[in-house]
């Protein structure tokens, strides 16, 4: 793994600053509830494991900003901090995922306990969730490794990498295993418009591990598969209803439908904590819209007229019948999905 | 139309440096073969009818700066000119077209004539291809409006416009003249990486022209048209095969294939100086492969890391079967196209 995209040293919380890669490797501490929820909305950190990691540390972030005198205020400030959280994105399921699970363990803790043994239960329980999330990229990987073809040629968009989790990605994770067992394939990565994470992000971690990555635009994913250059999609996720129907970032739809027309199958890779069942398909999916100078002077340049309208939804939904699996800690689930989530996922196993 | 994209005062050559534009609007005179050459290599006049255009031009250039002492040595300085010009780009076959005219008419003069005489004849004939250039756009205006339905919303990639051409463009001309019927339709524009001409130059222009236009990334393109916003598409032409397959920018091909999901048609709007019917099929048009830089830092900033490799082909190939109609100077040439080019188009109507 190239980088630790968050720590937790010593009771504070560290994030790789994502804005300034490939350029500059800058590790910065977040040390307010205010500064996580900046970096989580300003894209610092993002992929949306890491996002629920990121936002489970920020709610103890919160406790010891807050200073509280008593276990009581220490809950307190705890449910403060994971409300402000959920507000910085609302696309990926994994922030209200971990913050769920950190009022959870707060619910359990009562008047009698100390600030500092409810710091130290949700201290625990944060980095309980970024140990899962390690372990969850590494059973990923294990599990879709396999889909890796001797010789393939596989797509991916944006970044669903080490640095869209607490270790070792979920879309690259199949690659980082394949490589490791030693398989030999190329790998097609579009720069993702607006903010470019699949060109500054995912080619900066392949070339960390030795992988083989070329960075095309988007609108170039067409040609490669059509050139015969690609045996295989893969991508990340940041919502998948119970159906299937899968919310990532901008453009995915667009490759699904692409690879369709090739007949090149389409995976996606995602943790359970992805998954969210109270959804039924994708059409409730919130979208985030962003702003739209991400788009007009996305790099410092100004690019659009002023005045000219700008769309920038920041992710779109892949409809389930383009997906030819969906790789979780729990092997491959295989169409139909909505059966396969229901009865392999619900379980488990 | 809101520029004078080349223009040709006095005996000297001038273009509105496209490179600069939304941001700044700068006309350059190009007064040597050699600035002609950079000018059309590094985009600052693009398009398939405007690198004619200019190119023809050029090659009246020439003859200026060779300051010729016989009618011989015109001839002579406008046919290297020529000969130097058609290295400037590979893929937009006007630009071999317009200088085989250039060549045919030097063909035409002979010893007995002056260096005057030859300049005279030249500079005619080059005028005469960017008068029938502006006719031609109005004449494909014309003979497309027709296809934008009132309330449509069309979906356009790249520059078709008045800036690709010497007047009122090939895709855009339906749209200013569909907008001059009084019909009301929306725009989007793919901004068109690398080279955000879509941002850049259509956008700008539509906006000068008070037509509905909204910027949107490549990747965004079959968002728009899943949420029902995309009744059409049209799109310009660098080279068109005998049987209607159609190089044009990079990301057409996607376009039509998502175009082809969604149920929409898809248009190519083109002279018929566009038309290379030497070649049997798309798989023989030549395809320029740009410098790494256009992706890796286009934006002036390096959003590719060091080292990682970048596929940059500047144009794709749209096979005939995606496509539902070609509009020319000649009317909108229907499926079968391989047989609505060999009869309508030889036949010149």
């Amino acid at each position: 793994m190239p980088v630790q995209t968050i720590s937790w040293r010593d009771g504070r919380l560290f994030i790789i600053d994502q804005t300034l890669l490939p350029v500059e490797y800058l590790e910065i501490e977040l040390s307010t509830v205010e500064q996580v929820w900046e970096a989580i909305r300003s894209l610092r950190v993002r992929g949306a494991p890491a996002i629920g990691v990121c936002a489970a540390l920020g709610v103890v972030v919160g406790l010891s900003e807050a200073r509280p005198a008593s276990g009581k205020a220490a809950i307190d400030a705890a449910r403060a901090a994971a409300d402000r959280l959920a507000t910085s994105r609302p696309t990926a399921v994994n922030l209200f995922w971990a913050l769920d699970r950190m009022r959870a363990r707060a619910a359990t803790l009562n008047g009698t306990d100390t600030a500092a043994s409810v710091f130290s239960a949700l201290e625990s329980e944060a980095l309980a969730i970024l140990d899962e999330d390690r372990r969850v990229c590494r059973q990923i990987g294990e599990a879709g490794a396999p889909l890796i073809a001797e010789g393939a040629g596989v797509l991916t968009h944006c970044n669903a990498g080490g640095l869209a989790t607490s270790d070792y990605g979920t879309a690259l994770a199949l690659l980082f295993r394949a490589h490791e067992l030693g398989r030999h394939f190329e790998v097609f990565a579009d720069e993702t418009r607006p903010l470019l994470q699949g060109a500054r992000l995912t080619a900066w971690e392949l070339q960390q591990a030795g992988i083989d990555v070329t960075v095309i635009c988007d609108n170039m994913a067409a040609q490669v598969m059509r050139e015969g250059r690609v045996q295989m999609v893969v991508v990340g996720a940041d919502r998948i209803a119970a159906n299937g129907d899968t919310a990532n970032k901008i453009g995915t739809y667009s490759v699904a439908v692409l690879a369709k027309a090739h007949g090149i199958p389409f995976y996606v890779a995602a943790p359970s904590s992805t998954f969210d069942l109270t959804l039924a398909s994708g059409a409730d999916i919130p979208i985030e819209q962003r702003a739209r100078e991400e788009i007009s002077e996305g790099f410092g340049r100004v690019t659009v007229p002023d005045g000219v309208k700008v769309y920038n939804p920041a992710f779109d939904v892949t409809p389930a019948d383009l997906i030819a699996g969906i790789v979780t800690e729990f092997g491959v689930l295989r169409p139909p999905l909505h059966e396969s989530i229901a009865t392999r996922l619900r379980a488990g196993n």
